[in-house]
């Protein structure tokens, strides 16, 4: 008979919620946790054991997952009092899905292994409704052997997984994609200025680009609303200067100049010194447009 | 009874063939013209009349289309002996579909109003295939109610076709979005080089985009080919650093500022002056990872 | 006995005034002329003689120095009725010291010497002060042999003088140096702005540079009027951004990347863009400051 | 009568040593330290004391100077055993004219107030010549009742002295000021290249800068050994590298964008990148020439 290893989730957040959801409905026996309890309480009702701490998850698991919003509270599940390390012992897994940087996957990666456990970095891209679908794309990292062994479980959330090399190549692979990201943003920001400006259309040019070589999900999701001057934030302006700038960091450690990304950062500094940096990223265009 | 207008079509190149050939297959009485006439052939075997001047299809058709290689063959055909000005009288039409920059554009539609007539630029988006299928896009401009009269012939080869205003429109929409598209490559030549120092797999960096908000028709296509070295020219880089040039002086003249354009410039520069201008314009993908 | 040769001067503006002024002082027999006439009286009043047209200059003098605005009036002198080339006979002389594009520069030089006429370019570097007091900077271009020849009378105009090659060199250089120029001003604006946004106080940053590497008259300058917001036009914003543009171009058909002067082009551009094109060119200040 | 303050001087590298010879010849009873204690012989021959430790010189003297070559060893002659810190008692005074970063001067500025010491930080500007010449220019900032203390011994140092505010304005007023000189730096390397490869002399174009309102010190040393390519360093490119990005960081949290900054960053991060780290700064000129 075929027995599912009991899974821990830690931080039942809207994406957290929808991921152990799908392991429940899966068949997983799972244990959540959250900093305040009541989050909980959708996964109880759906069969989820409630731990008090997340040394007792990991304790109680034979694989804890963990989803956190920053590195300050992915560090503090892992070093707290209770925390996820007071709970490692040889051979035991921790896989953490958050989105942080490279230098806290490090720090995380090299005190669960010190502590003989096994570490896996998973951060996702896509967002509640993919997570809820199952349609997320997992960017793991860290132990190979282990992404193997968790792979069913990656499996019931997303539809893609990768695997990328040491730990922190995962938030890596985020900085290097979203830097792509911000200089397409700025990009279709500036043809939109010149060309309204030269009498095209701002709509027009959207719909030549939707039938072209660089559409793109972004173009076709963004840009309308982008002409609407509809900037409510899905990805904060101020975080993708940071990821341009950091990708631009990374840039000068590895001997690689990026012009465009450098460019971009700039522009990306321009709109938030001009107030814009809690509205979503193409609100770049507001300052593209206006100079 | 329903009868189809006579349709002159005047330059027999790849494009011009295919797209005469679906004219004829839809039941246009076709006449064709190209400056060597063996490429008539062809057309001629599927029932096309073959004419010996531009002014002679001008003269014997209700309307007529013309696809030329560049400004200098689209003023020829126009300007030459026995050319479409001759035969140009009050009421004669003309679609320009030649890929040409909007001074000529706007010259050829002086001229043919001028003389009586009534003029349509339009450009098309997508190469051979989509030609030979019916599924180019068409970014017209000029004279608006003759662009309704020829809506009939334009079902036959394009999938959609856009109305963008003063002849010349065309021409700036097609440079407004070549110059996102250059600005769209080098981010990507950026990323990968800088994931690629950073310890990321080329190939993984391509396939999370893939799967995220950035994919793109050209992201696809370009980035396997960029990672091999393979630099076969589809879209020559000279042409593409041209486009993102002639963008910024567009800029310049508007009063946009525009420095990722700016910056992209230069790194299309830099790699044409380093011999890659007759590559195609991802070459300039060399150029960015090794300063 | 040294006799010296007749000078013709065309143009009475500000610095016509002062050169004629300081040729008539050394012992040169001057002639003047100017388009209105009364401009010419000061000379008359020193002892020139003056004539109705640049044709009657050129056939009664030795050699004819011109300095006038704009290519315009430097073409209207040489090719309008009664103008310079109707006056042209083998062997005659015709220097230009106007600061023209170097197309408007090749144009009279062709002109000129296809008549059998002698040419020779030479913008000056330097203002009224500079003029009256024979302290300009001259950069002569065309025929050597004629730039000999006239070093005497360019000796009593400048400081210095040199000789830059063909034609159309004199006009390369300023713009290079312009060029140079307009990045230097933003550059001491980015450091003006991050330095008093950091705390710092803008006198205290302009004296520091005072003392060190990068001092120079134009810092020492502009400086103290760009804290003070003093932006009177002294050299035109709008006429900085054209030689930036002018050199990136430049850049373009020679093959030479210039990503900053790409990027201040587009300083310089959001600057005008706000307004400011007619201000002095250290008026990008305020456009940097304030994003 | 007047009697002259006791002076410590840590430090006795090429800088420490020219500056300690000229605070004994104006008659001041100095005391030295150095790690490696044979360097302080010269000054032992002109009459200075010698110390053993930091410690001994700062409770021995009624005021302390020091020079190290960067932030660790600046941070080691401060927190070492028998360093500054065991020696601070009230009152005591110290002025560290090391040229390190803000956070290093914050810190030990920290530190030595904690301790109920004075703190002056005064980073200078001038090389080995002004500093036997008495012609630096110092940079000081902190407590500036101090700064007043200590001006009779500024004053035999250098020629100009500022006082900038809080400890660490120094620091930061050499990045700003530093940061403009890497932007001249690469608009001369631009101008060269794009002059030279047009035409144009490099010599040329070198002597009418010198003639007009961009003339600076660092254009007329640095130019003529760039054009013979003489690279041996004196500031190095990787320092003036990290200046120009760590300003580029400044102006993230200040809100300035700097587009001109970071364009000069990539076009020295490509020099470091093509093995240019070591030389001098203006070999960067070799990359802008040859993209």
């Amino acid at each position: 008979m075929d027995t599912k290893p009991s899974v821990g989730y830690l931080g039942m957040g809207i994406m957290g919620t929808a991921m152990a959801g799908r392991l429940i409905d899966a068949g997983f026996p799972v244990t959540v946790w959250n900093r305040s309890k009541d989050k909980c309480e959708p996964m109880r009702a759906k069969g989820a054991k409630v731990a008090d701490t997340p040394q007792e998850v990991v304790e109680t698991c034979d694989v804890t997952f963990a989803c956190t919003s920053d590195p300050t509270s992915a560090r503090a599940v892992v070093f707290g009092q209770n925390g996820v390390l007071a709970g490692i012992t040889a051979g035991k897994r921790y896989v953490d899905l958050s989105t942080v940087d490279e230098e806290c996957v490090q720090e995380i990666a090299a005190a669960i292994t010190a502590s003989g456990g096994r570490f896996l970095e998973a951060p996702v891209s896509g967002s509640k409704g993919p997570a809820l679908n199952g349609q997320l794309v997992i960017l793991s990292a860290g132990e190979e052997a282990l992404q193997k062994e968790v792979q069913p479980m990656f499996d019931v959330l997303g539809k893609r997984t990768f695997f990328l090399g040491e730990a922190g190549a995962g938030a890596r692979m985020k900085l290097v994609v979203n830097m792509v990201m911000g200089i397409n943003m700025v990009a279709l920001c500036e043809g939109l200025a010149v060309g309204q400006k030269a009498g095209l259309a701002g709509n027009d040019i959207l719909e030549v680009i939707k039938e072209g070589a660089i559409a793109s999900p972004m173009y076709g999701l963004k840009g309308p609303k982008m002409l609407e001057g509809d900037f409510a934030p899905n990805f904060p302006l101020k975080h993708q200067q940071k990821d341009v700038r950091l990708a631009v960091d990374l840039g000068d450690k590895v001997g690689q100049p990026m012009p465009l990304a450098a460019a971009a950062n700039e522009s990306f500094k321009a709109a938030r010194a001009s107030g814009k940096g809690d509205d979503d990223f193409s609100a770049v265009y507001a300052t593209v447009k206006q100079p």
